[in-house]
């Protein structure tokens, strides 16, 4: 697909600075980019908005969407009953391919439920999963899944594994990304029934699967592709989010508590600058909801304009690369050797 | 219980760091109090290293265990085959009252299921749990379960809660101790299947449950008692411990990588030793296993001589406050008003 023929769909009322953020975001990408962007929410609003900023008029539409689906709203009802809403009449786009992406800063159990209901999943996908960008001491890693499926089988996390190492190939430029299942220990027999059973699919695939990953190496990035369900992986994420931040604050208030430690800190500054850089979420943009017809991604709540802009960017990389295709390719792939295992073992 | 009659068994076998650093942590134990102290293990090896201390001969015994149970033993097996290791032959003596507790750093499985096999659980206890002590930004929290039932149900962590909430108001002084259910929202329909049911159970009890408690606060300290599964309490556990680790390497490391930051570093030495107060977990000592008819504590793998000395005095604490006792009373009477609760329901 040509660049200049992408389309994506922004959620302009999702997240806790919407719409204020988003649609600066989206005004800095396509002053930088020659792609479209359909800004979906409350027109009037949207509209006065953007009379604060020097936009390509070319570049971005507004399509109205009177109702807004808050994080307070259950789910699946609010997909089911807020048809006039900013996140449904975006899925709906995407289902018709009017645009290639659909991108939302809300609430996640609704976009994940909406993904799934309105989008529909790639033939052979049990479940989709959102893998967020982990930072690690090696770079950054996908953590899959983080937000999807609380309730997980042995399958799906295989699934998660093959779709988000797809995703790490395409998007990150790792030939054989390494595949890690969060467990409480390495030997093999660890772990509760879930991940037990998980280990031997994934022993058996085809993916580079590295074993059990202990908690304590997360972190270390001893794996690209961080496994888990996504009660565990979102526990990970948050604390960490939490943890990180606390520390830092830590550090702050500890730094100001006497003249000879605020000199320290001064003289350290450009340290503490390269450290906060590694926990630096917002380059890399929003979770993609894999295994998906057409591409969903999950922008981070407290989303910033240059948050925007990086899911955006994001998007365009997915769409070139074509990943929801070859998901699509291994999952056919998958079905018809286990077809095969199934005849030969009925002979 | 006179403090001068209390015995504790110690297993001189378990962890990374056995048996010099447990006979050390032992002797000067038992140099600073008038506790006796039987160190369980090698006999020969022990007599051998207890030569270059000077020791109170009549606080320490020494019983000999030819065998040893490795991190590498498969927990029941272990147990089961290996009759003559120094945790069996401990178990077994505080099963026969010899002591009132037994301590070891070793092999976390075999020693919840030893505890629950030869110690054996209070009447009304579903499932014994590893209670830890969880650095926060208040002071310091139980994360329970963090190393026994990685496959749990509802009732267990409501027992759980319990068992950590009878714990946290003896031993730290706590009246009503704040139990936070684990989670990955604060709305009581968030979660997975377990958690949600678990809600319904905290919410229903005597407990002062302050509702679901998001990865992201739990540094923060916004709840006493941590309450989650083995799985998610071993992965938080074994996360923070990794991460707050790597991070002091990437500070460290960055402070030495110019001569600014490395002068700012000494201006503020001062400052990075209290952060890293806060994560100093040896001064708590060990996790208990809460729910056994005598007490269990499982010291870290990593264990030195200080956190032997901790979770020495942390038995002591235990068996004073008769904490033991108080579960199985609260279990008692929990089962009384079941069944009164069934009786109505049979009217």
């Amino acid at each position: 697909m040509n660049i200049s023929e992408i389309k994506i769909a922004v959620d302009a009322m999702g997240g806790d600075n919407a719409p204020t953020e988003i649609i600066k975001g989206v005004v800095e990408f396509t002053n930088k980019h020659n792609i479209k962007v359909i800004l979906v929410g409350k027109a009037d609003l949207i509209y006065s908005q953007l009379l604060h900023h020097d936009f390509s008029q070319d570049k971005i539409d507004v399509v109205d969407a009177p109702e807004i689906i808050s994080n307070d709203d259950s789910p699946t009802e609010a997909i089911k009953t807020k048809k006039q809403s900013s996140m449904v009449i975006g899925l709906h786009m995407l289902k018709e391919k009017t645009v290639d992406a659909f991108i939302s800063a809300g609430n996640t159990g609704a976009l994940v439920a909406g993904g799934t209901l309105i989008v529909g999943r790639i033939k052979g996908v049990k479940r989709p999963a959102l893998g967020a960008i982990f930072p690690t001491l090696k770079g950054f890693s996908l953590l899959i899944d983080c937000g999807a499926n609380v309730d997980a089988k042995p399958i799906y996390l295989k699934q998660f594994a093959q779709m988000g190492s797809i995703y790490f190939k395409n998007v990150v430029g790792v030939k054989e990304p390494r595949v890690g299942l969060v467990n409480i220990g390495t030997e093999d027999k660890k772990g509760n029934e879930l991940v037990r059973e998980s280990y031997k699919l994934l022993k058996n695939s085809d993916l580079n699967f590295t074993g059990n990953l202990e908690a304590r190496n997360i972190f270390k990035g001893e794996a690209d592709i961080i496994v888990c369900d996504a009660f565990v992986g979102n526990i990970i994420l948050k604390h960490t989010e939490g943890l990180v931040k606390d520390i830092f604050g830590l550090i702050k208030k500890e730094l100001n508590s006497s003249i000879l430690s605020k000199i320290g800190g001064l003289f350290a500054i450009r340290a503490f600058k390269n450290i906060k850089k590694v926990f630096d979420y917002s380059e890399y943009g929003g979770a993609p909801l894999l295994g998906l017809e057409s591409l969903v991604v999950k922008a981070h709540g407290s989303s910033k304009s240059s948050d925007i802009q990086a899911a955006l960017n994001q998007c365009v990389k997915f769409i070139e690369q074509d990943i929801a295709n070859e998901i699509a390719e291994k999952m056919e792939k998958d079905e018809e050797e286990e077809k095969g295992e199934q005849c030969e073992a009925n002979q």
